[in-house]
C-alpha cells in the first residue's frame, strides 16, 4: 500500500498508513468531503471494483463503505446506475452545537446543586455494570412504575436513611419531582380534589404544575414552626404540599406538634399531604428530621430526587404513594408518558446497591457544609445586621437583610459581581404575607474553589448594598 | 495484621488478608451483619479508639467506616453516648429484586424490537464519552426542549437519512413518542383543536393519549394506498395522526397523490398532520419512502424514536415541530415534566456524532430483513393461502389468514407454542371497518438464533390453525 492514495476523478487523497483500517479511512474521507462541500451533490463515485483495485483493498471493503454512507444519507444509488453524492438540498448542520457565548453568571439560586461535584467516574462505572448485567427483558419496554430493581433499591435506601415506610410496589419512578407532582396532582384531581394548600414561599414551578393538574393552590402562612397547618381545615382544601424537613426557601423544619396536627387533619378529612423531601440528605448541625411519611403512610405522597445529591442531568426522582393512589397515578401516566429510560434507572440502582450513592452524599454534605460555614462566617464578620435562616441543612440559606437595605439592591450588587441569586419575593405565592427584605443564597455555584470565592463575592454584594443603604440614611 | 480478626463483644470475624483495604472489609462486614440481623438493633459498637487498636488500623479508618454506616442509616450515634445499631423497626428490603417467575412468552407483537440486539458496548462507550466531555453547564438543569448538542445531531441525522427539514430550535426531545404525542396533542387542544383523525388500525395507546389530551379521535379508513385522507374535510377534524411511510400495522405506504392531498387539506383548513415515523429506518425492498414533513414543514409534526433502532430502554424520542407550535408544546411541558436526563441525551448525541447510530441501524436492518425473509418463505411453503401485508419495511408484517381460519385460533396456537402475537382486531379503532381475519407478526422475538426458531413456530401455529379449520370444513 503506497503512502498517499488518491481517488481517481475525485481529487481526494487518503492516508492509509499508520495501521488504521483502510475502510474506515475511506469512509471518513468521503463523509468529510461531502459534508464540507468538496464533493458536490451529484458527483458520481467510481465503481467499487475499480476503486478497490486502485486502493489495493478488497472490493467488499469499498462496498461496505458505500453501503454505510448510503445508509447515512450522504450518497444515493440506483441498481445499474451507480452511486453519487446525494442531492440533499438540505443544509447539513454542523455535528457539534455552537458554544453558548457571553459571560455567564455563577448560579447561586436556592436549591441549585453544584454540577461540578457530579461523580463522573462512579456514574460511568454504574452504567457499565447496569448495561452488562441487564437482562433482555430489562432492555425492553420498562414497567410503567419504573424499573423493579431500582424500586427495590429505593425502598431499602429510603427506609434506612429517611425512615420512609415503602414497599417497591408503592414506589413510582419519574424524571423529576415536577413530573411526579404532575401525576399525583392529576390523580388527586381525578378523585375530586380541587384546592391544595402550598407554603406561602416556595417554587413557582410547582404551583404552576398543580394548577395545570386542575388544582387551585392556596397560600398557607409560614412562621418559625414551618407552615401553619392549623389553617387547613378553614381553607377547606383537599391536599397540602409541604417541604416539612427544611422549608424551601425559609429553612425551618415543621414543628413536632404541627406534624401531628397535619396528619390528624389528613385523617379527619381524607386529605393528602404531598411531602417534597427535596434535600432531606443534607443535614449539618442537628439530628435528622424524620419524614412525615413515616407517621402516616396512607395519607402521604413522599417525593424525593437524585437531582440534588447526584445531578439534575441524571434526571430521576421517586414518589412513595399511599396504596390507594398507585392505580390513579399510573392511569394518569398512561395518558402522558411511560418511563422508557430503563438503562438510566438500572444505573442508579447499581449506584445504590454498591453504596456509592451514600458515599457521594457524604462527600457532598461535607463540601456544602464548608460552603455554608464560609458564608455564615463571612456575613457575621461583614454584615452583622443580617440574619440567617435555614442554615442547619440544605443547599441554600435565606439572608434577611439589615434594616433599610433593599433586596433588589443586594441582587443588583450580586449581578455586578457575576452572581445570580434572587430576592425572597421571587418565591412568594399569590397572597403571601410580605416579609422583611431578604435574598436566597444557594451554595451551588460551581467548582469547589470558585464556590468559596463566589460566596465571598455574595457576602461582599450584601455588604455593599448595606453600606449604600447606610450612606443614604446619613 | 493477623489472618482473622475478631471484633470484641460482637462475635464478628474479619478477614483482613488478601490485600483489600481494612476499612472496606470492616464496612462490609458490619453492614452485612446489621442487614441480616446478626447484629441486633440497639447493639452498642466498640469505641473507635479501642477497635482501631484491636484491629491494628488507624482510628481514622474506623471513624470513617462508622461515619459511612451512620450516613446509610445502619447505625445511630449521639455525641458522648457512643454508636449503636439503628432501631429501625423497618424491615430492610433485599437490595436485589426477585427474579420474575413463570414461563415468558416470546414477544412477537408488532413494533416490539429485539432488545437483545442492543449495542451494549457502543452505548457504554457513548456514555463514557458524554460524561467525560460534559461541561458543568450540561450537567445542570437541561434546556426544556432537550440538550442542544443532541438537537443539533438530530437535525443533521434526520436531514440526511429521512429528508426532514429541521433546525435544532424546532426539535423537542422527549422520553418516548407517547410523551411527545401528549405534548403536541395538548398544544393543539389549547389552540382550539377538537377532532383528530386516526388510522382505523393502529396503537390504542396513542388514541388514549390523544383523548387524555382533550382531542376526540375519529377513525379514518385505510386501503391499499394508506389512509383515505380525502375524508378529512368531511370529518371536520383539526388534525390527523398518520404512519405515512409504513402504515402500522397494515404496512402500506401512503400513496403519492394522497401525500399531496393531505398537505393541501392541512393548508386549506389550517390543520396539522402528526407524522409518526416510527420505523422509517427499516426499508428492505424499495427505495426509501420520503417523509410528509419534507413536503410541508409548517403543517407537520414529525415524530421519531430511538426505541426501535436502539432500544426502548434508552428512552429517547424526538419531535420536529412547525415554528408556530414550539412555544405551545414547551408551555404544556412546563405544566408536566421538564426533561432532566441530560447525560442520557448527551450519550445519544455522541452515538450520532460517531456515526455509531447509522452503523447499528444497518446491522439491525440486515438482521430484521433475514427474519422477514424467513417468515415470508416459511408461510409461502406451509400456508400458501395466507397473504402477507407490509413486508417491504419495518419490524412486523400482517398475515391475512386463509379462508375459514379464525385469528383467535392462530393466536391460541401461537400461545401453545410459547409465542405472543395479537389478532389484527386488537389494533382496531372504534368504528374501524372489519377486515379479513389476520394476525400481526413482529420480528422482534429476542436472541438472533431463537428468533428464527420462533418464526418457524409462528408459521407452524398459523399452519396448525389452518389445518384445523380445513378439517372442520371437511
Amino acid at each position: 500500500v503506497p503512502e498517499k492514495q488518491s481517488i481517481p476523478g475525485l481529487d481526494l487523497h487518503l492516508d492509509l498508513t499508520g495501521g488504521r483500517r483502510p475502510g474506515r479511512v475511506l469512509e471518513e474521507a468521503l463523509r468529510a468531503a461531502v459534508a464540507d462541500g468538496r464533493l458536490a451533490p451529484g458527483t458520481r463515485l467510481p465503481p467499487t471494483r475499480g476503486l478497490a483495485a486502485d486502493l489495493g483493498v478488497s472490493r467488499a471493503t469499498v462496498a461496505e463503505v458505500y453501503e454505510q454512507l448510503l445508509a447515512e444519507g450522504w450518497l444515493r444509488a440506483r441498481v445499474g446506475a451507480g452511486t453519487w453524492v446525494a442531492q440533499s438540498g438540505v443544509p447539513v448542520p454542523a455535528a457539534r452545537a455552537p458554544q453558548a457565548g457571553g459571560p455567564r453568571l455563577a448560579d447561586m439560586r436556592g436549591g441549585v446543586p453544584d454540577a461540578s461535584l457530579f461523580p463522573r467516574r462512579a456514574w460511568v462505572a454504574a452504567v457499565r455494570r447496569a448495561v452488562d448485567a441487564a437482562t433482555v427483558a430489562e432492555l425492553g419496554y420498562a414497567d410503567p412504575a419504573g424499573v423493579v430493581r431500582l424500586r427495590h433499591a429505593l425502598a431499602g435506601y429510603l427506609a434506612r436513611t429517611r425512615g420512609v415506610l415503602a414497599e417497591a410496589d408503592r414506589i413510582v419512578v419519574g424524571h423529576g419531582v415536577g413530573e411526579l407532582l404532575a401525576l399525583a396532582g392529576r390523580a388527586l384531581a381525578a378523585r375530586g380534589a380541587r384546592g391544595i394548600a402550598v407554603e406561602e414561599y416556595g417554587h413557582s414551578e410547582h404551583r404552576a404544575i398543580l394548577r395545570a393538574a386542575g388544582l387551585e393552590p392556596v397560600a398557607l402562612p409560614v412562621d418559625g414552626e414551618g407552615a401553619d397547618v392549623s389553617r387547613l381545615a378553614a381553607l377547606g382544601v383537599d391536599a397540602v404540599l409541604l417541604t416539612a424537613s427544611h422549608q424551601f426557601p425559609l429553612g425551618v423544619p415543621l414543628g413536632a406538634r404541627r406534624r401531628r396536627d397535619v396528619v390528624a387533619w389528613a385523617d379527619s378529612v381524607g386529605g393528602y399531604v404531598l411531602e417534597d423531601d427535596y434535600d432531606g440528605e443534607f443535614r449539618y448541625d442537628r439530628r435528622p428530621v424524620g419524614t412525615l411519611q413515616s407517621l402516616a403512610p396512607p395519607r402521604i405522597v413522599y417525593l424525593g430526587t437524585a437531582s440534588k445529591a447526584l445531578s439534575p442531568a441524571v434526571g430521576l426522582a421517586w414518589a412513595v404513594l399511599p396504596d390507594e393512589l398507585v392505580a390513579g397515578v399510573l392511569a394518569e401516566r398512561a395518558g402522558l408518558s411511560q418511563p422508557r429510560d430503563a438503562l438510566n434507572q438500572l444505573a442508579l440502582a447499581h449506584l445504590f446497591e454498591a453504596h456509592d450513592y451514600d458515599r457521594h452524599v457524604r462527600r457532598q454534605r461535607a463540601e456544602y457544609r464548608a460552603r455554608r460555614d464560609h458564608v455564615t462566617a463571612g456575613l457575621a464578620r461583614r454584615v452583622p445586621g443580617a440574619r440567617l435562616l435555614g442554615v442547619a441543612a440544605g443547599l441554600q440559606c435565606t439572608v434577611e437583610l439589615p434594616m433599610g437595605v433593599d433586596a433588589a439592591a443586594a441582587v443588583a450588587a450580586g449581578a455586578a459581581r457575576g452572581l445570580l441569586f434572587l430576592p425572597l419575593d421571587a418565591y412568594a405565592a399569590p397572597g403571601a404575607a410580605p416579609r422583611r427584605p431578604a435574598v436566597v443564597l444557594g451554595f451551588g455555584a460551581s467548582l469547589a474553589v470558585r464556590a468559596l470565592a463566589d460566596a465571598d463575592l455574595a457576602v461582599d454584594a450584601i455588604a455593599a448594598a448595606t453600606e449604600a443603604a447606610d450612606r443614604e440614611l446619613d
